[in-house]
C-alpha cells in the first residue's frame, strides 16, 4: 500500500507565522481531499493551532523542529548551523521519502541552499532555477530564472529552457511548448554571449519545444511564448518591475475614480467589474515560485503571504507533486548533451 | 549676436516618415516660441510638406540628405557607408555648432554609433547611456541605462550614476538627487560584482547625490529614488516589461468593464476619469530616451511614435538643450576620479 500524496510544510517560514499556514490549510484541505500534510515547527505553537481545527484531524501531522531560519540569516550560516530548523526538517522530510513536495515561505537564499544540499541537483543540470507563472494577455507564461542565479552562462540558460519546457508540459499540458530567451531585441546578433550562445544551442537541438529565439520584455505580458528563459538577475528585476507597475496603474485608477462625483458614481455602479479586476491583479492568486532542477520539488511562497496567498502556493505544490516533472527534465537534458557530443564528433 | 536655440531633426527616422515630424513641429512651435528647427532628409519630400504650413516659415530650415538609415541597418554598416544619411547629417549639424541638440526616431544602435563617432564621449566617462523618465507613485524617476550597453562594469555603473544625477539636477531641479542601483535585494552582499563594486565606490564618494544603495524592481514605480542605475540589458528589459504590464492591466480593465450592463453603465458615467487614466498611461507622453555622456545632446524618439509622441520627444530635446548637463557630468566624474586617486595614495 502506498501512502497518500504528502506535502511537507515549513510552518515557521513566513513573516506572519504558523497561524497563517493553518488558515491556509483549512482552505487547501477542502480543495484536495486525497492529500496529507506534515507541519514542521515548534510543537508548542503548532499543536494547539492544529488541535483547534477538527477538519485537520487525521490529515495533518505536526513534527517538532526547535529552530527557525530568519529572513536575515545567511544561507552559509543556515547550512552550517541550521539542522534543527523547521526549514531543514521540511526539506529532509522529502529527502527521506516521507513527503512528495516541500513548501516554505522563508528566506529564499537559505531555502535554495538547504534544498540543494538536501536533495541534490538533477544529473546533467548545472544549477537549479526558480520559476513563476506570469499572467498574460493570452493566459499564462512560465518565466525562469527569477532569482536563484545572479549570472547565467549559455549552458545554464539551456538548462533553464529544458526545465521551463518540462514545467509547461506538466502544468499546462502542452506537448511542445514555445520557448523564448529574454533579450534586448529579437535579432540574432543582439544581447550578450550568454543569450546568444544559448540560442545557438537551442536552435540546433531536437527537443520537444518550439524554440522561438529571442523575446523582449513586453513579450512576457503579451504571452508571445509559453516559457521565457532568463538569468536570475534580469528575471527577478523584471518580475518586481511588473509588480510595481501593476500597483502603479491600480493606484492611478483609484485616484482617477475618486476625483469627481460622476467618477465615484460610475465606480459604484461598475463595482462588480472593478472587483473582478482586483481579483485578477491580486498577487496572492499567483503566489509561489517553484525550484526546478532538484531531486525533489520545492515551492517557495512569498514571505509576506497571507492565508489566501499561502493556499495558492499549496495548490501549486500539490500540482507539482502530482506531475513527474523530473523525468522529463532528465530525458531532455541528456538529449541535448548527446546531440552536442554528436555535433562535436561530426566536426572532427 | 548669438543664434536662437536650434534643434537638429532627423526627418526620415521614424516608421511613419516625415509627415509625422512636420505635424509634431506644428505642435512644438506653438509651445516654444524662441526655438528654431533644422530638418534633415530628402528635400523632394520635405520641401512641399514644410511649404504647406505657413506657421513653419522662418522657423524651420530644410537641409537635403539623400540617404536614409533603415531599422535593419547594422551600426557598423552605417558608420562605414552612412555619411549621406539624414541621421548622420542630424548629428553632424550639432557637431558643427549649427544646432544645440539632435533628435531622431531612427534605428537606436545606429544612432548611438553615429553619435559616438560624431560627437565623442565626455572626457572621464567610459560609455554613454540611454536615460528615460519613468512615471512613479511619487512623480517621476530617471532610469538609465535602458539599452546602450548590454553589459556594465562597476566603473560604467558609477558613470551612469553621475550622469543620472546630473540629469535629475537639470530636469527636475534637484540639488542632491537620491540615487539607487537596481539589484535583486537591498542587502550589501546581494547581486553581481558590477553592482557591488559600483555601490562601494559611490558609498565612499563625496558627490552631490544622496546614494541610497540598492533598490529592487518594484522600487522604480514606487519612486523610492530619483535616479535608478542599471546596465542596459536589465534596464531595457525592465522598461519593456513595465510597458507590457501596463498594457495588460489596461486590457483587463477594458474587458472587466465590458462584461455586464452595469459595468458598461458605470464606465460611461466614469468616462472622464477613465480618460484621465488613459492619458496618464499613454506611452506617447513619456516618449524620448536621452543619450547621456556625449559631447552634445541627442534624444531618441520611439520609432513608432506618432505626432503627439514625437512632439513630447521634441519637448525633452528642448529642455535638454537649455540645460548645461555636460558641465555637471564632467565636474562630478572628475571629482570621483580624484577621490579614488586620493584614496589609493592614502593607502600607500
Amino acid at each position: 500500500m502506498t501512502r497518500a500524496l504528502t506535502v511537507s510544510i515549513d510552518a515557521m517560514g513566513g513573516d506572519a507565522g504558523p497561524a497563517v499556514v493553518v488558515s491556509a490549510l483549512l482552505k487547501t484541505i477542502q480543495r484536495h481531499s486525497a492529500v496529507n500534510f506534515i507541519l514542521h515547527g515548534d510543537q508548542v505553537e503548532l499543536n494547539p493551532l492544529v488541535a483547534r481545527q477538527p477538519k485537520l484531524q487525521g490529515r495533518v501531522t505536526v513534527r517538532h523542529a526547535p529552530g527557525r531560519v530568519t529572513m536575515d540569516d545567511k544561507p552559509s550560516h543556515v547550512l552550517r548551523r541550521g539542522k534543527d530548523t523547521s526549514m531543514w526538517h521540511t526539506i529532509d522530510c522529502v529527502k527521506q521519502g516521507d513527503a512528495d513536495v516541500a513548501i516554505s515561505a522563508g528566506n529564499t537564499g537559505a531555502l535554495m541552499a538547504v534544498s540543494m544540499f538536501g536533495l541534490g541537483i538533477i544529473k546533467g543540470i548545472s544549477r537549479p532555477a526558480i520559476a513563476v507563472i506570469w499572467p498574460t494577455l493570452k493566459g499564462q507564461t512560465i518565466v525562469l530564472d527569477v532569482g536563484a542565479n545572479v549570472e547565467a552562462t549559455d549552458e545554464m540558460l539551456v538548462d533553464f529552457a529544458v526545465m521551463g519546457e518540462a514545467f509547461a508540459h506538466v502544468i499546462f499540458g502542452l506537448d511542445k511548448p514555445t520557448v523564448g530567451i529574454l533579450n534586448v531585441g529579437a535579432e540574432e546578433q543582439k544581447g550578450n554571449d550568454g543569450v546568444r550562445g544559448a540560442a545557438q544551442i537551442l536552435r540546433n537541438s531536437n527537443l520537444p519545444m518550439a524554440f522561438q529565439g529571442f523575446v523582449e520584455g513586453d513579450d512576457i505580458a503579451k504571452g508571445t511564448v509559453d516559457v521565457v528563459v532568463t538569468d536570475g538577475f534580469t528575471g527577478n528585476i523584471a518580475l518586481k518591475t511588473a509588480e510595481g507597475t501593476a500597483r502603479l496603474v491600480g493606484s492611478y485608477l483609484r485616484s482617477a475614480l475618486k476625483r469627481s462625483f460622476m467618477s465615484k458614481l460610475g465606480a459604484v455602479i461598475a463595482s462588480g467589474a472593478l472587483q473582478t479586476l482586483r481579483r485578477k491583479l491580486d498577487p496572492r492568486a499567483q503566489n509561489g515560485g517553484v525550484f526546478l532542477g532538484l531531486n525533489g520539488v520545492v515551492v517557495k511562497s512569498h514571505g509576506g503571504a497571507d492565508a489566501v496567498g499561502f493556499a495558492s502556493a499549496l495548490d501549486m505544490a500539490i500540482d507539482m507533486a502530482r506531475a513527474d516533472i523530473n523525468a522529463r527534465i532528465t530525458t531532455d537534458r541528456s538529449r541535448i548533451t548527446a546531440e552536442s557530443a554528436g555535433a562535436r564528433t561530426g566536426e572532427l
